[in-house]
């Protein structure tokens, strides 16, 4: 492990790449997550790497929108298990959801480490892995249409954090309510999702806790409005300008 | 290796990506390179996969700038040795210019195979891989200040493709003209090389040789004014807008 002075100008960014690449050598994540994982820094550099009044406001839908769900699930994915399996672990206890496992690049020892890692960082149950207990999702090519039985196939809130635009559309055509976290505000999983937390999840999956926990006294008349006062598709257009103005800002520094 | 089928809308970027993860499966990309690969595709993504006007020009500047130079060498790393190794050894005939390896995550074996793909892509020497033959840049912490006495250390302009900004700041306080291929317009690298070209270096190094070729009956007092009427921030402020006018149409169609 390399160590990283707390005064580099991108310390943190640097922090969760070092993470990101144990995760690659501890056998969580693919190659593939590593390049995924440059793609985010980029859009999180251009965001200004601060969660900002979009990405708030989506996260307090998204808190209403798992508060209400009567079966929400995580999906889980490498990058995710690497990332921050234990804030994770601390979502799904708030919302009394269930994680689930599913890759886009599927591999039996991937899914098992990644498994390990959610039960070490306290997860009861994962599911995903168990033989005979998996079913097939509609419309989808990869190995993640495989999903649960008793988990995604099942659910009616799906949480899909750091997703492909494929699966997201699958997810939607079979009637799920589909929450994303995804850094890129023109991506398609962030264009077909209902809740787009444009930000980066190492930073917002603790806000949307707290937001859980802060919103769980609500009734459910106010958590409805919050949900209805909701429009993704403004909220993303947000996130592009917020992009567009660190653009000039950091143009006129520079 | 996967199949990619033409119709894909981004098949073009998924083929570059295929190329980095072949060369990172035979060693000669480091896991730092996909991570920087990812970042590299956002910039692209946002730039609209096109080699624009501003970094058009920059490719003409940079082509005058190595007719008139004494001793120019061109850098290379492992993701460069995976991208375009053919290119950059035609680029190097056309400008009669030396080819140097020169790594930030150093490693022999990484520096020995991406010798052995410059060779086998033409290339006739490879410098920065001799023992005896090294000396250091200062002003640089990383392997990278380890350069050979009859390249880097020598020369009076030097190609950095897909740089880091330490280093591009030391061979400028070396006194070296720097040119580089960088496709993050605000990145120290861009901001401090004197000619910057912001396009993905799989379209643009083709059109450097082009225009190297085109260039090389003009008379030097043309080339003295491409450079002399050539402006690198500007150039790149004009990138920068290229972001963002794209941000603003994509966001329109989304």
């Amino acid at each position: 492990m390399q160590i990283i002075p707390k005064s580099h100008p991108r310390a943190k960014s640097l922090l969760i790449r070092e993470k990101l690449v144990n995760g690659f050598d501890n056998g969580l994540v693919a190659k593939e997550g590593l390049l995924a994982q440059g793609r985010g820094e980029a859009f999180d550099y251009l965001l200004g790497e601060k969660t900002g009044k979009a990405a708030m406001r989506a996260i307090k839908a998204a808190a209403a929108q798992l508060l209400l769900a009567e079966m929400p699930v995580i999906s889980v994915n490498g990058n995710i298990a690497a990332l921050c399996p234990k804030q994770i672990v601390k979502l799904s206890k708030q919302i009394k959801g269930k994680i689930e496992v599913n890759l886009f690049y599927t591999n039996e020892n991937r899914k098992q480490a990644i498994v390990k890692t959610l039960k070490k960082n306290g997860a009861s149950e994962v599911l995903g892995s168990k033989i005979g207990s998996s079913t097939k999702l509609s419309g989808i090519d990869s190995a993640r249409r495989i999903v649960d039985k008793n988990g995604i196939f099942v659910a009616d809130v799906v949480v899909v954090p750091l997703e492909d635009g494929d699966r997201t559309t699958a997810l939607r055509k079979a009637g799920k309510t589909v929450i994303t976290f995804d850094l890129n505000p023109l991506s398609r999983t962030s264009q077909t999702a209902n809740i787009t937390i444009v930000d980066n999840v190492t930073r917002s999956v603790d806000l949307l806790v707290e937001e859980c926990k802060k919103m769980s006294k609500n009734n459910k008349k106010s958590l409805y409005k919050i949900i209805a006062d909701f429009d993704n598709k403004k909220n993303l257009r947000e996130s592009v300008n917020q992009i567009r103005d660190n653009l000039t800002r950091r143009s006129k520094i520079a």
